[in-house]
This record gives structure tokens, sequence and C-alpha cells, in this order.
């Protein structure tokens, strides 16, 4: 099956948004065997929306088009592709009951436009949305199928994956299921050599994908059923996790700081936090994790040796002899916070993330990560500059990925 | 002028990356009074290429090709837009050598392959790519140019910056200036009935976009001259500053975050933050500006009531009269926060983030914030829940922003 993908919306083409939907569906696309061939995006303009899906419609089996259903003189979507396909307007009844109650209930006042929402192209298959009130549609003219749905991002998304994607994943007459395996210290050229070969199968697939210093590797299986699927995934999964063991962070799990909440709740640990140049970023991180309150209840951002002196507790000594970026302070502040956070894991994040600060013996990307636990206290040295100019962010996004990765580790390690 | 733009990539047909170079370009070219009309995307395939291209050359008068510049057999963009123009290639010496020498600088070995990137369109402006091996070209053929770039973000926007943007505005024959005011703490419809008349204007223009719980307006003037611009902008950005002054909070400023910073460096003064449900976003956000060190040295993330008694200093009593998401509690975390930090101004964030911990009385969403001076202690109380599911992030985002806009007005309003 051969798709494109149409957004509709002249703010994209002003550029005040990005079309997120483009890539978003094309990953969901092709998870389902789907080639995409085309993205096009194009304003709320009668003309050149319909030669836009007139043009798709053809060369394409499948077309989706996002944007362009609200209820405004704006939308045209709709009735821009129905004329195309020669299918008539309908008004379902339904949906607009629906979004009457909408209204009644947000005490909006209602006007006739947002009745517009309510006509259907006659024989399309309604996809109900319960984030929004303009509902999405799959319509089917002979050979070719055009999918409309609605542009808020958070309507579009809930939509897609629970009712087009089976939808269409039934129509290709296979499941396909991935997995991801999501790696992290280690380079996305050294992950391909190392499973160069399985990478070579052609079902089950493998893909690997480096992204924000992290590498994902996504296996696919395409078979008459989830578990066919799934024992096809199991050997390939086992092999990758006998070569890349000490990477592998977690399986389908969303992010490092993910992976660490939860190996902190499965193992009953708690962790505590006392960072230097990543400013509050790895609490902040771990924080957006629901749940994390009962892993995590003490964070210290301690940004100038006073602090770390009077608030968390690093001896003078130490800051004055070793200064604040070293082993020693790193080490001394990863044990400050487990004492004071009464956690079974301390962290602590010092270096220097630049622009300023540097020198010939400490340069800007210079970080120690502390690590202590009731009976250990180490550190790392890492170097994250790449020489790049404006390389704050970068450093202090490896210094919270890396502090992440090894908060785990060390949570995974005790008993 | 009408533009239209093409990226190559069949990364971009997988879903891989994100085809951020139509947004960049958009904004860029609207800058310049240039109009956009369509974006495609297209893979590396030489058919569906030619077709895009020709396609594009068949309505637009600048076409911006981005991708396929490369050295491979799939980088098919500069053949293709040869021969669609009827235009010879010619390899060109000096980018020949150029070539040569990054090789053996880089002491990579060179194919002839890679010296296919020296083979330019007759008559073709050169653009020169400090960042890369491929060049950009400016090809103009009767009434239609088109412009090609390479793909990779960090070699074309340079490029389109200092080469391609001054060549376009020269063409345009004008000077576009723009300024943006940033507000906060007001809708983007409230903001749009204030300034409404001011937004009728041909030149200055004025438009209002809203994105992340922020409204930025944009006043744009299209003159000779820079100074004649500045001159048009002038008036109406003072009008717009009568209407709207209590929540703008900068002008031409990047972020919250950089206006607190610049405010505390501007009047020397120094804040500490304690954050219980924003987990440590403040601090991050503040600490993510080069030389806040010199305003902010202390955060604490408090993230149980244990934390917020024994290392912040909030009264037991106080947590169990009023608990931790209260008035009575947000201002003595303010309070202790200022003294622990040794600060001019406390800030302190306590709430409930959700999806859990809500009640009827003290419902997710629920914030307050307090704030904390040698003079004063008071706190606000928020409502951040809009109904939806999965507010989390939103609730913890907008916190953090009232809290940086509060901690940079109580600073101002210091001695």
């Amino acid at each position: 099956m051969e798709a494109e993908i149409i957004a509709v919306g002249s703010e994209i083409m002003l550029g005040d948004i990005q079309n997120t939907h483009a890539q978003y569906l094309s990953v969901q696309l092709c998870e389902l065997g789907i080639d995409v061939l085309f993205h096009t995006a194009v304003g709320d303009n009668e003309k050149r929306l319909t030669e836009t899906v007139q043009t798709a419609l053809s060369r394409c089996d499948l077309l989706i088009i996002t944007g362009g259903l609200g209820p405004t003189k704006d939308d045209l979507t709709k009735e821009i592709v129905c004329r195309a396909l020669e299918i008539p307007l309908k008004r379902d009844e339904k949906i607009q009951s629906s979004i009457e109650r909408y209204f009644q209930k947000s005490g909006c006042s209602m006007t006739e436009n947002n009745l517009r929402q309510a006509d259907c192209p006659e024989g399309a298959t309604i996809l109900e949305n319960p984030n929004g009130t303009a509902p999405g549609l799959i319509i089917q003219k002979g050979n070719i199928q055009v999918i409309l749905l609605p542009g808020p991002p958070g309507e579009l998304r809930p939509l897609f994956e629970q009712q087009v994607k089976p939808h269409l994943s039934k129509q290709m007459g296979k499941t396909i299921l991935s997995h991801n395996i999501h790696v992290f210290d280690i380079g996305e050229s050294k992950v391909d050599s190392l499973v160069a070969d399985i990478m070579d199968g052609k079902n089950p697939t493998l893909g690997v994908y480096a992204k924000d210093g992290e590498v994902r590797l996504r296996a696919t299986a395409k078979a008459d059923s989830k578990e066919k699927c799934e024992e096809m995934l199991r050997p390939m999964i086992k092999e990758i996790r006998n070569r890349l063991d000490p990477f592998i962070y977690g399986i389908d799990v969303k992010s490092l700081e993910n992976a660490l909440v939860q190996t902190a709740l499965k193992k009953k640990k708690t962790f505590a936090l006392a960072e230097s140049c990543t400013g509050g970023m790895v609490a902040q991180r771990v924080t957006s994790i629901p749940g994390a309150s009962e892993v995590f209840s003490y964070g210290i951002v301690s940004y100038s040796n006073k602090i770390k002196e009077k608030q968390l507790g690093v001896k003078k000594k130490t800051l004055k002899k070793y200064s604040a970026v070293s082993s020693q302070t790193a080490e001394e502040m990863a044990e400050q916070a487990r004492k004071k956070g009464k956690a079974d894991v301390g962290i602590s994040i010092t270096g220097i993330a630049g622009p300023g600060g540097g020198s010939k013996e400490k340069p800007v990307g210079l970080v120690y990560i502390g690590v202590s636990t009731k009976e250990k206290c180490f550190s790392f040295k890492y170097l994250f500059a790449r020489g790049l100019q404006n390389e704050r962010d970068a450093i202090r996004n490896r210094a919270c990925k890396q502090a992440l990765d090894l908060a785990r580790k060390a949570i995974d390690q005790l008993p």
C-alpha cells in the first residue's frame, strides 16, 4: 500500500507551527508496512488544497489528511475531499447531538458553524473523537482510501492509535509488532557494528536509530498474530541482550528517568540528588515521572561553593584544595545528598557547562558524577565537550543522562 | 514573490527524522515578505523527485530544495533540477580543490563520488559552505529562482542566514525588521481584543501568536533602511506598551528565564528557589542561562513533608495544620529558601501536579507560589488544571513559568 500525507493549515505555511504529524504518521504507517511516498503541507486555501488533494488521489492508495476539520470558514478539508471524490456531505444526527451536548456542558454558546462539524461524507466511517468536537473520518472510494484526522496532536494521536491503526492493520492482513531496545553510553556506529549481521534479516527486521545521545534498536516482526510476532522477536531480543547487555537500560521504556524510577520502585530504594552544573535538570526529569515521590524526595541545586559548603556540607578544605569541579567534591556532594535526603543512593553532578569558566586544566565540558551508597562512594570523570560552539545545553543534557544512568545502575546493584 | 519548499530524503518518509527545514525556512521567508504556498517532502527517488520538482517549477517564483546534495548515488537533487531547467552541470575547479583539501586535512580517503559535489549548474551562484563539503547553489532561469541547500541543519542555517537571506532581501528591494514583544499571564484572545485596531495596519504590521502558555506580539516594518524601520516601529511598540505594560516581560528576549536573569543582573539582586511540584524545573531553566550563577546559587527540591521540614525548615505545625499545598507552607518555603540561600528574593512552588494526589478540597492543578523578600512575604493561589487527561507536564510547565514571572517582578520591585 502506498500512502501520502497532507497537512492543512496556513499557520504551517507561516512557520508558526511545525508539521509534526508527517513524521508521527510516517513512523506509524511504516510499522504497518505501508510505504509513505510524499508529505505535503498547504494553507487553508481552496484552490491550492483542491490541487494538492487531486494530485495525491491520482497517485496513492491511502491518503491521510490532517487539519482543516474545525468549525470556521477556513476549514475546508471535508468539503474539498468530498468534491474531489464526488461524495455528498450529510448531517449526522449523532454527532450533532454530541456537539450540542459539548457546548451545553462547557457553557459556551454554539453557532451554526459549529454544526458544520456534524456534516459527514455519505458512507464514511466516523471515528469518535473523545478529545475534541471534530470526528475523524475514513472514506473509501474504489481502491482509494482517504482518512481525515483533526489537527491538534492531542486529538489526532489517540484517534490514530485507538481507531485508525487497528483498522489499517486489519487491512494489511498481518499483525505487526515492534519492541524497542534502549541503550545508552555507547555510540551508534559501535552498536551498528555489533548487530550488523542481525540487521540483515527480513522478518523480523532490526533498525538502529540514534537520537539525543541515545541509541534505540527497533525489532519488528510481521505475522498472523501477536503471539506469533512475540515468538519471532524473542530470540532476536535475546541475542541483542547477549551482545549489548551492559548498555541496555530498558525495553519499551520511555526514557532514562523512567527506567530509573521503575528500577527504584521495583527495588524499593530511594535516591537523592546534589546538582551543580545540571542545575536541577536531573531532579526535574525524575519528577516528571508520576509516582517519583515514592523514591525521590530530596534534591539540592548547589550553584556556588558557599552553598555546597553551608547547605550541602561539603568540607571547605575539599573545595579549597581540589576545587568544586573534582572527584573529591563530587563524592562529598553525593554522600551529603544521600545523608541529608535519608536515601539509599546519593548522586551528584559537578562540572563546567560553559561557555565561560573553563581553563586549561579544567576545560568546558569537564564533569564529575559522584555516586554514594551506604557501602561505598565513588565518582566518574567525563569530558562532554566536542569543540563546538554553544555546547552548554548539550553538556548539561549529556551530564544529566549520564547521572540518570549511573543512579539506575547503582540502585540495581544494591542488595 | 511566491515560494515553495521541497525537502528531499528517504529518512523523512520513514519518519526517522523530522523535516524541520520547512518551518525554519517559512519563518525566514515570511520575514522577508515572501509567501510560502507549499511544503513537500519526498524520498531519494528519481521519478518522484522529478515529478515534485516539475510541479513546483510550474507554479512558484522561488523554489528552495533542501537535501540530496551529498556524495552518494542516492543524492539526486542537483541532477534532477538541472534536467528540469535544461541547464548543464560543469565541474567547478575551486570547489574540487576545496574538497580535495578537506579530505587531505581529515585524513579520510576521497572517492570519485565525492567529486560529484564539485559539479555545478552552469551560471549558478555558488554559496560556500564552511560547515560541510556540499556548497549551496542559486540558479536563476527566466523568472524562476531555484536555491539548493544542504540537508544538515548545522550547514543549512548558517548558509541561509549569511548568504541566502541577504541575497533575497536585496531582491525584495526593502529592509524588513521585526521586534517581538513578549507577554505573559494574559490570554491570546484578551491580547487580540486589546490591540485589534493596531493589527489592522499594513506597514508596520502586527501579528499575535500564542505558544506554550505565552503570547508574542510581532511588529514588522518594511522600509528602505533599518533606521527607517526602527522609526516606524517605535510608536507602535510604545502604544503596545501603554496597553499591555503589566504583562510585558521583555522585547526580543528569548524566554521568561532570560528576562529573570537579565533583570536580576541589572538590579544586582540574587534569588533562591524551593520547589515541590515543579521538582527542579525552575532551577533548571534558570541555570540554562549562561551567567545565572551570578544571581542564583541555591535551590532545593523538597519533594516530601519530611524534607520540607528537616532540610528546608518549614514548621512541622504548619505542614500538619495547613498541609504541604497551602499558602502558609508556600510562604514558609519561600522565606526559608531566601534565608538559606542568603538571597534577596526567595520563591517557592508547591502544588499537586497529578495524576494522583488530588482531592475535592485540593484538586490536581492546585498550585501555590510563595514570594519572600526582606520586607514581606506573600503567596498566590492558582488552579492550572483544565480538566484534560495527562496534564502533569502542562501543570508543571505553567507553574514554572508563573514562578519565573513572579520572581522577575519581585526583583524588579526591589529598591
